[in-house]
């Protein structure tokens, strides 16, 4: 097997020295770039470019072609899972997704199974393959599933939410119902990522976009716990190299902590934690991922790079930080602001590395 | 003047001895009380009902009917301010606030001015008094505001918004210039806070809803900083009695230690953070109100029972703490449960303030 050509995430994620800081950007292929609004519209619906791996190699490949980036991340939707699970999954127009099965009930529940990944979600497989063949050991690919909390949080609800009713009603009505539930899907997420990482997934992101809606407790028992459920079970290794996981809690810096006892490789963080704060927090178990506001790609460039620089400053001299926003990219940015950033990114890191 | 009947809020927010915890709810006089909704329709838009002295007396006064709560707070809406600065505040069904003018530029900074609350916000300081009278001192009166950065998101957006797109674009692009817009809408803060107090209010709150959203150093910068400033210039005491103010970020809770160093009396607390930790990062410089996760009210009345003891234990003994949610009670709760939250609060404090 060939060696990576450009492995800095994978020795940023497992905290080995690098030249520069490594940067890739939560939604790097998305809606800000007029290729992929091409190709998505030529696809038909969004599942259906989700689902065509042709296209979803192409418009993975696509910021990589604009930006020097150092990391693919496979171009797809964290609701596969509860989609191959048989719910429905389906987009309205400016309407998020919803789901034609929601979750209430017991029956509800005890009808879920857990995906065979390389039958109902081979086209997530194939897209892995695909990406990688492409991708020809330029750059390591990063593989992808959202939290069961989070996974939940839309199965229960049927749709996008702002105040979580039906799921936390579950939660507090019938907290056993739900972690029953969970258990299904940590297994399903399990299953997931490894089959990811059998057909070539690099490194590994778990998103739990909604686990900061929680209070600590329950974060804990409903959240965090089949994260951690899910890190343990993962194959940790691939082609005899390491395969790093992160977690991702949106709003969860107060449990940073926590989330680096679960033997993760990383934790994502958001842009309202200072970074130098989130590191001595965490100390050396884990690598940091994070924390550019994405709001900052609004402003000019020269401000980009002052922003960027302050960011490459508060996580300071040393290997273990990856470069990124601290959600995702907003459809709304000027891709040459994106270039700027990670221009700036390279430029300006050399010195931490020294 | 006569003393208060039931003067538990004040005391706790001063960290006096109550026998009970006081309990209110944010949104208490709201959608999901069915009497409510029949005033509603009855004045015809929100904006008419909140600009109706004795209809935004009556609304305020039914959840004070219905349940055993230790205050009322006025109704009002938190955008009263730039609409009498002339922007034009009108609601789209299902949409949320909107402004005609949005504040962009620095033509449109320029042209704000400081609103007269006696004039230009009559309305507000006649239902203060009315409420007063209906009172009849029976209850304290909690006044409001919007936080001046909170005020601005909607100012510059010109409606809701996701992504903060245009302030932040401000707040990154030409940070002088949303300086100058944060000064006017803190003064203007300051001036109907103290005409709020001068009219009856007992208490006044900042509601600073998208204190969250910003970086920690911005949050200091453009939130924090103006909300100091208004805590510095309020009237503190009316009729011989102290007026508490109370501070309110939503996802501010890593920020806790600055913002009791503002001044304020009381710190308002979402359910993502524990409460015992809180207490002890602020230690005896603030009171606490908190936090509950409004979800708990799509519980049965037992569960709500138990998470409410769990609150209780969590702030311990000792005055200092007014029961609340975390945010404000949502539309689709049953008012039976409210009525389970507050009860339950009265019957199981009792042993903390022994």
């Amino acid at each position: 097997m060939q060696p990576l050509q450009n492995d800095r995430l994978i020795r940023a994620l497992l905290r080995q020295p690098v030249d520069v800081t490594p940067v890739w950007m939560m939604r790097q292929a998305g809606r800000y770039l007029p290729e992929y609004l091409k190709v998505r519209k030529q696809a038909g619906s969004f599942m259906d470019l989700c689902t065509n791996p042709e296209l979803a190699c192409e418009v993975t490949m696509q910021p990589l072609e604009r930006f020097p980036l150092d990391a693919a991340i496979l171009f797809s939707d964290i609701l596969t899972i509860p989609d191959a699970m048989g719910l429905g999954l389906y987009f309205e127009t400016g309407e998020g997704p919803r789901f034609k099965k929601p979750v209430r009930t017991a029956a509800d529940v005890n009808a879920l199974g857990v995906p065979d990944p390389e039958t109902e979600l081979r086209y997530v497989m194939d897209a892995v393959r695909l990406i990688r063949r492409t991708l020809d050991n330029r750059l390591p690919l990063i593989g992808f599933s959202g939290s069961p909390w989070t996974l939940a949080t839309y199965m229960v609800e049927g749709s996008s939410t702002k105040t979580f009713s039906h799921v936390k009603g579950m939660l507090y009505s019938e907290p056993q119902l739900l972690h029953r539930m969970l258990d299904t899907v940590a297994r399903s997420v399990t299953g997931y990522l490894n089959a990811q990482i059998a057909a070539g997934a690099q490194a590994v992101m778990i998103f739990d976009t909604w686990g900061g809606v929680l209070t600590p407790d329950d974060y804990r028992d409903f959240s965090l716990q089949y994260m951690q459920q899910i890190v343990s079970g993962l194959t940790r290794e691939a082609d005899g190299l390491q395969v790093p996981v992160v977690l991702f809690t949106k709003g969860g810096c107060q449990w940073l902590e926590a989330m680096a006892d679960t033997g993760a490789d990383a934790l994502g963080i958001d842009w309202s934690t200072d970074l130098a704060m989130a590191r001595k927090r965490v100390g050396d178990r884990v690598a940091l991922q994070g924390n550019l506001d994405p709001a900052v790609l609004y402003a000019p460039p020269d401000i980009i790079r002052e922003k960027v620089a302050e960011v490459l400053a508060r996580f300071g001299k040393g290997s273990g930080h990856v470069f990124n926003l601290g959600h995702g990219i907003t459809p709304d940015v000027d891709p040459e602001n994106a270039g700027a950033l990670v221009n700036a990114v390279h430029e300006l890191s050399a010195q931490y590395h020294q």
